[in-house]
């Protein structure tokens, strides 16, 4: 195990990434085939939510219960990181009564904080900086509908809308597996230099490709994936909805016609929640197209591998699932 | 398995409703006597609650713990239908992270809702419209104690006071079974047509009785239980206490002069909270007439049947149960 | 089993108190040797939370799962005792739905009311008039840390700073077990004449000693423990940033000065959460001769053992562990 904790999306390698990805989707066969699994035996998950979140909650509490094993829930307003006590207090306190972390956090620094002063490992469950359990649970859905004859290093996943920190994490996790990325957004809400500077390090590196353009023909040819988030803008600079709208609408909008720019076995992809009739129609959300409940599914399927392997309990859990699936 | 849901109190026939009761009381005796269940090993509740509640919040969690399982709790604030996302897109993803939903709702849609998009079972813990968990938790209460000679099919149920969600569901649930079922009420706030053809309907069938009445002698003679529920009225129209004072009081405040108009062995019911002072006395209450408390731990009894039910777990719980008690 | 709840320091006697330590310890050495628990298998411990608190409710929720049950967290808000209901009935509703409670409230009356009314045991997770889970895991540190040659019958405990509940609990405790207490504060802020009046008959009882006084160096001479508690205030009369630093700064801040004051081996001891800067400096606190995290750690220690205990399965415990570690 080489990391103690997942705050950046850039912590892993690409092989570890794939390694975690494929001990989720084993973890889910085994699920799914009804074999219960308890390697979390009655271990303590502490989530600490500084902002509200169902689908980051859930799936963590569901995986937690799933490995044998629970989560207990600090909802926003009952822990405050920083504000009563230090959050070193807090980080070397909660280590000795939880077995493991994860936050959702205003600033990243809190959550680099926690991971720094707990010795405990501590996951990410979003900061203002990225999003990185979320892009774990998104190539496992990538590479469950993955068009046949593609992999990672010829995907092509567009990014439409603002530089939200999903489409941070997007740019960096796709980069980094050798695909190639592209953010078609409006200048202003472009992803930002230091972004760039690290797509284009992880390209060098990977062999993929980095691209921002507001050329809607250049963004979408060819696209396997397209994938949108919501226009509010980040927390400091929230965006009214007649601001936002003025902004991205109707050039933003993923709508059937871009859909048909896509490639023809294009998926269309959401972090949720989704603000239909803004960024995406009801049209495309609700098309065969769309793969956003698949998607949302494997929050949990990558949320139990990110747990199991910071509890360094991977090898187990691959001996005992590939016993019970008989492989 | 019929039913996918259970949002409203009509959707179990008499049989069904007999069934899940006897259920219930089975998982009691079997828990009682020192045997733990785990049908519900590792599953999930997800428990959204639009409005808090101590009673079906802890029955419901206290439940899941006992058949091996956890459950989540979604509080007020923190999940709300269809107001950040659609209530379908909520639905559609919460199905593909926990195993199992129930709602408090502030409207009835929400439920209907909510059991139409999720493709797991969703239970309804109280609506404006209906409260079908507490009456299925009530009939388990009367059943234990059943006055000798008596059975549902000749039982005398009378509710006194406010139309209140739980009122409606009683009138349904006793009708259905047979019974004979009188709301003594004030005009203004008697069940309205739609519930009283609903009752009328059930007695067509069941052979049961529906009496609306301002006549307390009428009402209460041979009443085998009296059974009131607080006075505020429903969310919409709630009532100060110098109205709901104003309009029930002293007339349908259940006192001892009420206790001695009806059966020697009548029992009080409340679903509780009880305004002490408003819609009972302290007296009747605290008396041995009481079975306050047994009905509210007969909630716990009647949630872990409709769990197991819907959990498609009837027939192994049964079987399990039996066995570990030798019968 | 002498008591069915624990809302007072004073419940417990000495050879009790030392009997729940040893309990706490051996559980301790069993889990952290890696052997799981189970002696609360699917139970339901209710936490009913007037005031936020994150030791407290995340030491009872982890040590219910590490025991085999289940915590259930009653937030602020969510349940306020004797307010929609009266307190007895929401103890006579509770005790039918949960197997124990706990509860942090405003008021002590409050606790002591559950214990009366609640048929299950009920643990006082701090009132405005005490602390006592804090005691029971503060003489665990104590016991851990002691130095060598003495016992808690020769050990001198010295409280800084105001009169809090942590301060009255610690008194009473250490006075009970034969120790030499001193509290340390300014007129106005020193334990009341009914704390005294305990400690004086603790004393009298066990061999102790008691006493509070301004002067430093009287107080902290051969200190084997200095424990201080913020400076805030009681809830009723909770003290701006300005008035407590004028009433306590400089004096009663633990520096290094008062450090070197107290026995060469003096340990440093701190409730938590700590204002650094105001009762403690970040020298002191971040020194070796802090224990803070430790005591930390031993809130769940002692809460292990005290769930065990009111649960009946203290002897069943002591076995399993005993027969798990080869003792």
């Amino acid at each position: 195990m080489s990391n103690k904790n997942y705050v950046d999306t850039q912590d892993f390698s690409k092989e570890e990434i794939l390694d975690i990805m494929h001990l989720g989707l084993l973890i889910k066969d085994n699920l799914k085939s009804g074999y219960p699994l308890n390697v979390l035996y009655h271990k303590t998950l502490g989530m600490i939510f500084e902002q509200s979140s169902t689908r980051t909650r859930v799936s963590f509490e569901t995986a937690m219960t799933q490995l044998g094993g629970h989560a207990q829930y600090l909802a926003p307003g009952q822990i405050q990181l920083g504000a009563h006590e230090s959050l070193k207090d807090t980080a070397m306190v909660l280590s000795r009564l939880v077995d493991i972390l994860m936050a959702r956090v205003q600033k990243h620094e809190s959550i680099t904080d926690l991971a720094k002063y707990a010795s405990v490992p501590v996951i990410n469950g979003m900061s203002d900086y990225n999003h990185p359990t979320q892009e774990m649970g998104d190539i496992t859905t990538m590479y469950e509908h993955m068009p046949e004859g593609k992999s990672f290093e010829n995907l092509k996943v567009v990014f439409v809308g603002d530089a939200t920190q999903v489409c941070a994490s997007l740019s960096m996790m796709i980069t980094k597996l050798g695909g190639h990325f592209v953010q078609y957004g409006p200048k202003g809400f472009q992803l930002n230099e230091h972004f760039q500077k690290i797509a284009r390090e992880n390209c060098a590196k990977s062999g993929g490709s980095f691209l921002i353009t507001e050329n809607e023909d250049e963004a979408l040819k060819d696209a396997d994936f397209i994938y949108t988030d919501v226009w509010y803008g980040l927390y400091e600079s929230e965006l009214s909805e007649e601001e936002r709208m003025g902004i991205f609408y109707p050039k933003y909008q993923v709508d059937m016609d871009m859909i048909k720019k896509a490639s023809p076995n294009v998926k269309f992809m959401h972090c949720l929640p989704a603000t239909r009739g803004e960024e995406v129609t009801d049209e495309v959300i609700d098309s065969e197209y769309s793969i956003v409940i698949d998607q949302a599914e494997n929050r949990l399927t990558s949320i139990r591998a990110l747990l199991v392997y910071f509890m360094g309990k991977k090898d187990e859990t691959i001996a005992i699932c590939k016993k019970n699936l008989g492989r």
